[in-house]
C-alpha cells in the first residue's frame, strides 16, 4: 500500500464500527487568549482514551486471518499498547504488549483492562524491540510497530480527516510529534483535501529527534529523552515516516517542558477536560510564538487524555 | 407562581434559547467500580460553568422592563456570580455582585468576564446580605437570591427535565446540596414525571445545615462552614426551600471532606473532565455507601466545572 488519500478513506471505512467519532471542541476564552480561531480535535476523548485506537484497529483489521491467527505484538510507551489491546480483543486474538518498567500506572491498567499480556523490559529502544522479536518468533504474532507502519499511519489520519471534513477551510494544522505516525497521516489527510495547508508537527525540544531528522534529512537517534511528555518520548524517526514528512509537512517546531506544563494547565482549565501533557505540545507553540498565527484557523489535535491525575505537571511546578 | 412541572417547564422554554443542553455522560468503568448505572447530567459543561447559568436566566428574563431597569443584584459565592452577570448583560442591564473577600480567583474572573460589578466583603452572611440591601436601595436594583427565590429554584429544575427526558426510568436521582435551591428545582421535575423516584440531596458533613433542617423540620443556621466544596459552603436553608424539600425529598445524606476528595479525583479521571468539587459530592455518598443503591439506575447532577486546577483538592492530600 501507498499512504494516500484512498488508504486514507479505506481505513475510516475498515474502522469504523470500532472507534468513536470525537467532538471538535471550541472556547471563545482560548480563541480570545491567542488571538486565532482553534479548533481542537477530541481524541482524548477516543476509546481506550487516545487517538491511537485508529491505528491499531486499522492494523489488526487489515492482517488476513491467517496473519492474525498468531495474535500480535508491540511495544509502546503506553496509549498504543492499550489500543492495540483493544483492537485484539475487539478481533478476538491475543495482544503481546512490551512495556518499559518505568510506564506510567494508569496507562498499565488501560492494557490490562483489555486483556494485552504484558512483558516488562528495560527503558530502551533496543531492549523493546529485542523482547518484540523474541515472542514473534516464539508465538508467530505479528508485529504491529506504534509508528513505523504505513497501516497505523493511515488509521492515524483518520482523525484529521473527520476534522477537516468539519472544518474544511483550516489554514494549519498542527500535531504532536513522537514517532511521527500522527503526524504522516494527518498531513496526507490534510495536504490531500487542502493543499494550500500548513501542517506543522510540534515536538518537546527534550525529544526532537524527528525536528532534527526532518531538518538534516537522515534519521538522527537521541537518547532516550525525559520529557513530560511521556506519549513523546521516542529517540528515533521511523524508517517509513521521515521521507513521508519530508514530502508532506512544512515545519516541524519544538517547545520547552515549562511551555508544554503551562499549556497542559491552560487546556484543562480552558476545555474543561483531563488531557494528557503529550496533548497539550501544539498549543505549547502558540505560547511560545514558534510560528505566526494571529488570526488564522487552527486545527490542534489532543491526542489523549491518559494521565495519572497526580503527576500532572502542575504538581510539580 | 408555585413551583409545579407547568412553573419548571415554563421556565425551561424561557431559557432555551440562553442555556446549553448538556450532555448526559455514562462511563462503563465507573458503572463496574460502583455496581450500579450512573448518568451523569454534565452542568459542568453549562455556560458560564455551571447549572447556576438556569436558575439565573429563568429569574432575569422573568422581570418585567420596569423591574429589569435598575439591574440586577446578589451575593454568591461564585457560580450563581458569574450565572447573573451574564443572564444581565444577555438582557443588557446591569448586575451588581456581593462576593466574599475569600471567592477562588477563577469565579472572580468568571464575574469580570461577563460584566459583573463586584462589591467585596466580609465572609458571612449578615455582611453579605447587608451589602446587597445597600446596592439595592442605591440603584433600584432586584435581588436576585442565589437559592431562596422561585424563579431560581424553577430554573435550576430544568436541569432535571431534561436528564428524565433522556433517562426516564432512573430509579434515584442525587444532587449537590448548599442552599436547597437546585435540590428543590430537581425533586419537584423527578416527582412530577416520576413519583416513584428516590430523591436524595448530599451535603458536605462540615456544612449540614440542610440536612439539620430537614431532619429537624426548623431552619438551622451553622458557623460559616470550611467544606473543600466551595460552592456548598452555605451555612443555612431557604426560607422558601425547606417546606419545599420537606415535601419533596426522600433524603438528605452527608460526607466527608476525604469522601468529597477521593470522589473529585476519580470522577475527574474516569469522565475525563474537570469538575469542581462540588459536583462531586453526590458520588462520594456511593464511595461511603450512605443509601443502598447497588445494581440501581442513578442520576447524578454534576453541577459545576469552575475550579482553580491548582487548588484541586488531590493537590493537599
Amino acid at each position: 500500500m501507498s499512504l494516500d488519500l484512498a488508504a486514507l478513506r479505506a481505513a475510516h471505512d475498515r474502522i469504523r464500527p470500532h472507534i468513536k467519532r470525537t467532538p471538535v471542541a471550541t472556547r471563545a476564552a482560548l480563541d480570545a487568549a491567542r488571538g486565532a480561531r482553534l479548533f481542537f480535535k477530541c481524541e482524548n476523548l477516543q476509546a481506550a482514551g487516545a487517538f491511537k485506537a485508529r491505528g491499531a484497529c486499522n492494523a489488526v483489521f487489515s492482517l488476513t486471518d491467517a496473519e492474525a491467527a498468531g495474535g500480535v505484538v508491540t511495544h509502546s510507551s503506553g496509549n498504543h499498547a492499550a489500543a492495540l489491546a483493544r483492537a485484539a480483543q475487539l478481533r478476538g486474538i491475543t495482544a503481546h504488549i512490551v512495556m518499559p518498567e518505568s510506564a506510567p500506572p494508569s496507562k498499565v491498567r488501560n492494557v490490562e483492562s483489555y486483556g494485552g499480556k504484558i512483558t516488562y523490559c528495560a527503558n530502551s529502544l533496543d531492549a523493546r524491540e529485542a523482547a518484540c522479536a523474541e515472542i514473534a518468533a516464539r508465538t508467530g504474532a505479528a508485529l504491529i510497530h506504534p509508528f513505523d507502519d504505513l497501516r497505523v499511519m493511515a488509521g492515524q489520519g483518520t482523525a484529521a480527516l473527520e476534522l477537516m471534513e468539519e472544518v474544511p477551510d483550516l489554514e494549519i494544522i498542527l500535531c504532536p510529534v513522537g514517532g511521527g505516525g500522527l503526524l504522516c497521516g494527518t498531513a496526507v489527510a490534510a495536504k490531500a483535501l487542502r493543499p494550500g495547508i500548513r501542517v506543522i508537527g510540534v515536538e518537546p525540544a527534550l525529544a526532537d529527534d524527528v525536528a532534527q531528522s526532518f531538518h538534516t534529512g537522515r534519521r538522527v537517534t537521541i537518547p532516550t529523552p525525559a520529557t513530560v511528555a511521556d506519549g513523546l518520548r521516542t529517540n528515533s524517526t521511523g524508517e517509513k515516516n521521515l521521507p513521508l514528512i519530508r514530502r508532506h509537512v512544512d515545519d516541524i517546531v519544538t517547545v520547552s517542558e515549562d511551555g508544554i506544563k503551562a499549556a497542559t494547565r491552560e487546556l484543562c482549565a480552558g476545555l474543561g477536560m483531563v488531557i494528557e501533557p503529550s496533548s497539550a505540545v501544539p498549543y505549547a507553540a502558540l505560547l511560545e510564538n514558534k510560528f505566526p498565527y494571529a488570526g488564522k484557523k487552527l486545527g490542534l489535535i489532543l491526542t489523549g487524555g491518559n494521565v495519572d491525575l497526580a503527576s500532572l505537571p502542575w504538581m510539580k511546578p
